[in-house]
Formats: structure tokens, C-alpha cells, sequence
């Protein structure tokens, strides 16, 4: 049984995991650079540890890290999302210094983490994929001959690439032959390899993930799809579970996906198999993450499990607590990423000190931040700082919850990507759950909002001059 | 359909009905008086009217109340719970004033409220009831000698009373006879009646209590139960649902008398039946309260159902949103209610500035505050200054998240029950949810906790004392 697990993350995700060992009763030390010395993660861990002054690199260095949980006696460690989440460097330090990893094995990480691999290894398993090339591109020649066989728009990505980076669209020859160059140097400096492959565009495709467990025992299970599609720039926004654009054969279909593509590499523990849904009704496998998402908060509300615990139970070689058939879904959630941005500059970010941080209550209402009233909000890291997740029975009831809970949210002192939210969910398209991922790009309207600064006390501002109108 | 509502109430109670109106599409219109000037529900809702200088009074006059609910434009008022909602007088003005009366009728207010017509009423219904005086006493020499026949010890109790006032228990004839003047004279101050009522005391009971809703069309639900047998004086601390000490076959015993309790009074909106439940598996009814209870948030939990949204549109006159079997029930729910406190100084109220208040986060919390950072707790009301609500699939994961949300959740500036709330926590009878109405008496070891101040970042602090210890 793990006694004491090191939180090799920070910001929401790391606060997430201390809150899940807080519960199993398992200690946590934290690790924070000099510009997180106040962060949340910091104050809600049992220990912490400064790692030096390099915001970044303090995140990022493995050998670091491990000796570190060695020296304070810790007998797991949690990588987040992020950071080295998905470096099997880290996952091999822990294996050769006798720290339980918690996520899956060096092999699947591997796999899953090569492009060209995973594809061949959905392509074995039946699942399928994007047509285009089989393995790494030699060189921009052999692009160009197969997008003309394929067709255009053809998508050019970053084999070791992620998270919305190494990806280009090319819509003819032209763009193909500038991109290739610049997605080559970009994979070089952002992932440390120069490879790239090419796949065919799928037109306004939806994103559609199926979240999996795997446990040391070979059983596999789904927690249902999310939907992922409300994006800008291949970066996440707004996440929902269950999605509303599937029928219940189609999510079935692609949750057997999920599985039938965790099982081929053998996956343990938590992991996201990420599907491109076309408006035909297909799915193509695109990439598995594996690791836990920043979305997990949604499938949490919709089935009820701490999917956090049971990546720290799996880890300890216990069975998964439930079978396939006990997992129950039930309503609909929304996760909006609060993102300390101004969406109305170009969604630049918008870093310095939270003024004031209220937590919206009530039914239905989760909120997963790294903020409080007074924390100085760094500028090395990402700009998320808080996830609001909203659940009720229904889809409608949901977006109703979700307007309110944003609306009650007070993120005071940054400009955030909040208002911008109101303004999507003011949408009929939204409304009606028909979206793509090209939903924000065809709405630039939508940034033409005016954000109202309410008085302190606008209520009975609006009472008084009512009752004064009227003589009450 | 119901356009504006004025909420008859203040803090977390009036924040909660605001929050199902502004969900709902309908404007929200908050009372207070001038001590409630910077109190959150004054903030939270749409329009706020100031009601005068007198603190309590101010929420107490039925006839200003509706009047300014009829100039403001509002269709229909919510009166919370306390104050005037179990008032027949407001619902009568309401009536007369052209205002939907969110709650029940008059006549279903009035029979409940008169205990010994509701105990008539039951046992017309074949709802058991505790042995005692059919009708009011007489005198005291009534009350002996029916005590005499029934057997001590007996609970005298006020017939107007309610929320644990007006009620005393007589373990022998000369506790009766002393305490038969000071009900009678306490029952008139309080409640205006001198009428009082004796019952056999049921020892060590259990109060099981059930969540109906009824609407206009004769249609009737529960919405499963709640155990609420952690008390202080009969108040209630701790809410759990479903009850951690009821067989499958209890529970489905006992939440067909709350519905049949409620169908005697062709009861309308929601409501709850309360029962005592003897060691001997028996169920006795005690009272029901006809408005919205302070812990209807474990089952809006359980069930999903948002119950004050269902509140208003059954006083809309739509049909209930649910049938009987489409209520399902999932894991288990425990409130706290957070009281600005001082457990070891004999529960005195704390009031003052709220210096700072940070709201618990992550999966399965939710919170319902009236506090906020820089707010000034007011000493003119019940201290009762946030509600703590945890949710998991199992009640051993729900006793885990209890204590690490109570951790997690920041009131400084006043002293709380949270404390206190951790040792019950520890105990080995809660965690086995095994408790009955006197299980505080009986532990008055349980207050004997000491209060650790932490250091604002004690993680890092107990990390840099490891790491000097160390050498790290």
C-alpha cells in the first residue's frame, strides 16, 4: 500500500492530487520553484519542497525529482498532466529507483507516445485511423506525392507532438511545401525529434475522448466519452460529458474503441483515447494520452468516481473497484477552463495579483482552482487557474447551471477568459449541443462583448433607484 | 409562469433561492434590513430592498414583505425556511394579495403546525405516532396522571412549538409537575399558544426524516430519506442521506409513511415528514415541516433533483419533472452546518469579520455560504454561517471527503464548529453510522480537541524542517 506519494506538478492539478491522497489517507509532498513559494499546491500538501529558482526547469528535471521523493521516504510519485507526464524518462527514473509510478508502463508510454506507432498499432487492432502515411515522412517530396494521392486539406504533425503543438493544416501544395520546414523545426525544438507524418484533414470534425482504466490484473474499462470540441487553436476550452452529438449506438461504438485501443498496448491505469468524430458519423482513432487530463473533473461528475484514487489504487496492483457494468453515468457536465487571458486581446495573457477569488456555490457547482484572494498569479506557467465544472439531470438544466456558476465565479484582479464564456453559451448552436472544432474560429463575434464591472452591491443599487422611481 | 420572486429570507437560505431563479430565467428580488446591507444575498440577486432598521423584525412583517413583493412586480415570493415559512399568516396575504405562495397551502400549513391536529390526522392515516394525550392537556394533573399510564420518561411538548423549543423531557412526576409551568409560560412567549401536548419519550431514538414533493394534480414522491440524529439540544449539526442505519426495507417503510403522511394533508410543494426511530426498528411520526429544510442539499446530492427548482414550478402549477421510479438515488450525502461557534466554550456564537474564507474544492464538495472574505458576521441572527456538503459512491469514500473537505475549507475570524465536526468525525460509532439523538451528550470527551493554528504555508515549513533535518 502506498504510504506517501510525491506531486511532481503544480498549479490545480497538483492541489487535485493532495486532495485525493487527503482522502486515502496517504501523505503528500509537493515541489515548487521560487516563483510558486505561495502557490496553493504549496499550502495544502503535508510537505513541501523548493526545487530552485527555474519557474520551468525546477518541473522538469527527472533525476531531481526522483531523489528527491527517495529522500523523503515517498513510495510513489504523481506526474499530473504536463511537465513530465508524458516523458517516459520519468517513468524509468522511478522504475530504477524503486518509486511506484503512478500512470502506465515505460512501454505504453512509448508506443502511445510515437504517432507513427500508435497508428500502426490501431491499424493492427482494428481501430481506425486518418488515412495517411505509414510511419515518419523521408522528406517534403514524399508529402507532397501523398497529399496529392490522399487529397487536400491534408494535416502535417509532429510524431512525438501534442497538446495542440507540431500540428499544421495544409490546404494545397503551397502550404504543404512552407509548413513542412516549420513543423520540422518547431518538433525539433518543442519535442526533441525532427520526425513529422502526414494524415488527411478531416473537415470540421468534433473531438470525441474516451476516458479509460486499466489495472495490473488485464481488466479494462471506459467512464464514458467527453466532448472536446469548443477549442481555439487546438487548446481545449470547454469540455462536456456525456457529448450531446452522439446517439447512444455511436457512443457505444466509440467507447469499445476506447477500450479495443487501451488493450492493444496492454494500458494501465488512466488514459484518454482521443477520437476525431466527422460529420459522417466516423470515427478515427488521433492520439491516446497517457496520463490523467485536465478534463477529468466532467467524467468524475457524471459517474461518481475519483478517477485520481483509483489511478493511486491501480498503481498499487489493487483490482479496479468496478466492473464495465457498474459504471453509471447520470446527467450532463460542463468543464470551462478559466484561463487568466484576455480573450478580447487576442486572448493574451493576463497574469499578476487575484484581487479577490469567490468560489461559486450551490447545487451542482465544482470548482478545481490554484487561486485565492491575494495569490500573485506567476507568468512562467499556463494561464489556466481555475476549472469550473457545472452537473445537473439534464443537458438544458446544465447550461442553465452553467451561465449562473460562471455569472455567482468572482476572479477579480486578471482579465479571464469567463465573459467569453457567457458569450458561447449564449449561442443556439451551443445550446443545441452542434458544434465543431471550428465552432470559435467561425465566431469571431463572439469576442464583441463588453464586460460590465457591476458595483460591489449592484443589487440593492438597483433596488434604491426602483424604489425611488417608484416611491416605494 | 413565474416572471420575479421576492425571497422572504436572508443568507444562505435567500443566496439559495436566488441561485434557482437566476437558473431559471427569473429575476430574483432580496430583503434586508440595515445590519444585512453587505450580506451576500443582498449581492447575489437581481433587485434589493432595504426593509428597515430592525434586524429580525424586518424579516418578520408579513404585510410589508408582500406589499413590496406586489411594487416591485413580483409574481410570487419564497419564504425560505424560518422567519415566516411555516406562518399561515404570510401564505394568507400572499393569497389575498394576488402573490403565488411558494409552499404549501394554508390549510396544510395550519393542520401541520397545530401538533396535536397532526397527530390526529396520522393516526386517522395509519401513520404511527408516539403514545401520548389525544388533544391538548388540560392541566397539570391531566398530564401526571396520563403520564402514570403511559410511563415515564415523557416529553412535554409545546403544540405551536417546533425546531426544538418548547419541549422538555420528565424522567418522573416531579420533573413534570416542575416543568409543565415554564412549557406553557415559554410556548406562549414563543409561539403565542399556551397549548400543550404529552408523549411517552422514545429513549435513544434515531430521527429519520423524508423528503416529499406533491403537486397540484394530486401527484406525490419522496425523494428517499435523511438522518439527521446528530443533534445538540435539537439542533440539528450533521445531515447524512440515505441513513447509514436503515435496511433496505426500512427505508422503503419509512418513506411510504412520509408520503402518506403528506397525501392526509393533500400536501402541495415541498416538504418533510420527520420521524423518530425507535432501537427497535420502529418509526414513530413527530412532525412535518411544511417548507424547505436547511439540509434539503444531501438529497438534491443523491437524487440530482434541484428541489428548490421544483419548488417553484409546482407553484407554477406544472406537474412534477419526475415520477417515483424515475428518482434514483446514488451514494451518500453528509452536510455540516458550519456555525460561527465556540464548541468549547459552550457553543457561544462568534460573531465578527470574517477575515478571510476559502471554499473547499475538488470532487463531491459543495458548498452554501454566507460568508465571504472581508464580510462582517452579523450577531443579530443563528450563527450558522456556511453549510458544508460532501458526496461520494460510498459512505466510507464519504467520510474520507468530509475530512479532507473540512480541512480544505478556510473560515478565520470567528471561531466554527468545524472543529468539533472532526472529532465526531474520528469517532468509531459515526464512522460506523451507528448514532442516535443523544450520541453529543454522551461524548462530551469530544470537545477536549485543541485548535493547531497552522502557519500560513506549513507544507513548505515541515518540508524545510525535513530537508535541514536531512541534509537534503
Amino acid at each position: 500500500m502506498i504510504k506517501k506519494i510525491l506531486v511532481a506538478n503544480r498549479g490545480e492539478i497538483a492541489v487535485r492530487v493532495v486532495r485525493a491522497c487527503a482522502e486515502m489517507g496517504i501523505k503528500s509532498v509537493a515541489i515548487y520553484t521560487d516563483a510558486d513559494r505561495h502557490a496553493l499546491h504549496v499550502k495544502k500538501a503535508d510537505e513541501a519542497y523548493n526545487v530552485g529558482p527555474d519557474p520551468v526547469g525546477g518541473y522538469l528535471n527527472a533525476h531531481r525529482i526522483v531523489n528527491l521523493a527517495v529522500a523523503t521516504g515517498c513510495d510513489a510519485l504523481h506526474p499530473g498532466y504536463g511537465f513530465l507526464s508524458e516523458n517516459p524518462q520519468l517513468t524509468e527514473v522511478c522504475n530504477r529507483r524503486g518509486i511506484i509510478y503512478i500512470g502506465p508502463s515505460v512501454d505504453a508510454i512509448r508506443r502511445m507516445g510515437d504517432k507513427t506507432q500508435a497508428r500502426a498499432a490501431m491499424i493492427a487492432a482494428g481501430v481506425p485511423v486518418v488515412p495517411g502515411s505509414e510511419g515518419n515522412l523521408k522528406d517534403v517530396n514524399e508529402a507532397l506525392k501523398l497529399a496529392k494521392k490522399i487529397g487536400y486539406p491534408v494535416m502535417l504533425k509532429a510524431t512525438s507532438g501534442g497538446g495542440g503543438r507540431g500540428i499544421r493544416r495544409c490546404n494545397d501544395e503551397d502550404e504543404l511545401k512552407r509548413a513542412y520546414e516549420r513543423v520540422v523545426s518547431e518538433a525539433t525544438k518543442a519535442f526533441g525529434s525532427a520526425e513529422v507524418f502526414l494524415e488527411k484533414a478531416i473537415v470540421n470534425p468534433r473531438h470525441i475522448e474516451v476516458q479509460v482504466l486499466g489495472d495490473k490484473h488485464g481488466n479494462m474499462i471506459h467512464l464514458f466519452e467527453r466532448d472536446c470540441s469548443i477549442q481555439r487553436r487546438h487548446q481545449k476550452l470547454i469540455e462536456i460529458a456525456p457529448s450531446p452529438q452522439l446517439t447512444e449506438e455511436q457512443r457505444a461504438a466509440v467507447c469499445d474503441l476506447g477500450v479495443r485501443a487501451a488493450r492493444c498496448v496492454n494500458y494501465e491505469n488512466a488514459g484518454t483515447v482521443e477520437f476525431l468524430f466527422d460529420q459522417e458519423g466516423r470515427f478515427y482513432f488521433m492520439e491516446m494520452n497517457t496520463r490523467l487530463q485536465v478534463e477529468h473533473t466532467i467524467t468524475e461528475q457524471i459517474t461518481g468516481v475519483d478517477i485520481v484514487q483509483e489511478q493511486i489504487r491501480i498503481a498499487e496492483g489493487q483490482p479496479l473497484s468496478y466492473a464495465q457494468d457498474q459504471i453509471q453515468r447520470r446527467g450532463y457536465a460542463i468543464q470551462f477552463r478559466i484561463n487568466a487571458e484576455d480573450p478580447k486581446n487576442d486572448f493574451l495573457p493576463s497574469y499578476g495579483r487575484i484581487t479577490r477569488y469567490y468560489a461559486p456555490g450551490g447545487p451542482g457547482v465544482r470548482t478545481d482552482a490554484a487561486i485565492y484572494t491575494g495569490y500573485e498569479f506567476p507568468p512562467h506557467y499556463d494561464s489556466m487557474c481555475a476549472k469550473l465544472t457545472v452537473w445537473a439531470l439534464t443537458w438544458d438544466k446544465a447550461l442553465a447551471r452553467a451561465r449562473r456558476a460562471l455569472l455567482d465565479m468572482g476572479v477579480h484582479g486578471v482579465k479571464t477568459t469567463k465573459p467569453f464564456y457567457l458569450e458561447i453559451l449564449g449561442t443556439a448552436e451551443f445550446q443545441a449541443g452542434k458544434f465543431d472544432t471550428g465552432f470559435i474560429e467561425k465566431h469571431p463575434e463572439l469576442l464583441n462583448y463588453s464586460i460590465r464591472r457591476p458595483p460591489a452591491d449592484l443589487a440593492a443599487a438597483i433596488g434604491a433607484a426602483i424604489a425611488a422611481h417608484h416611491g416605494l
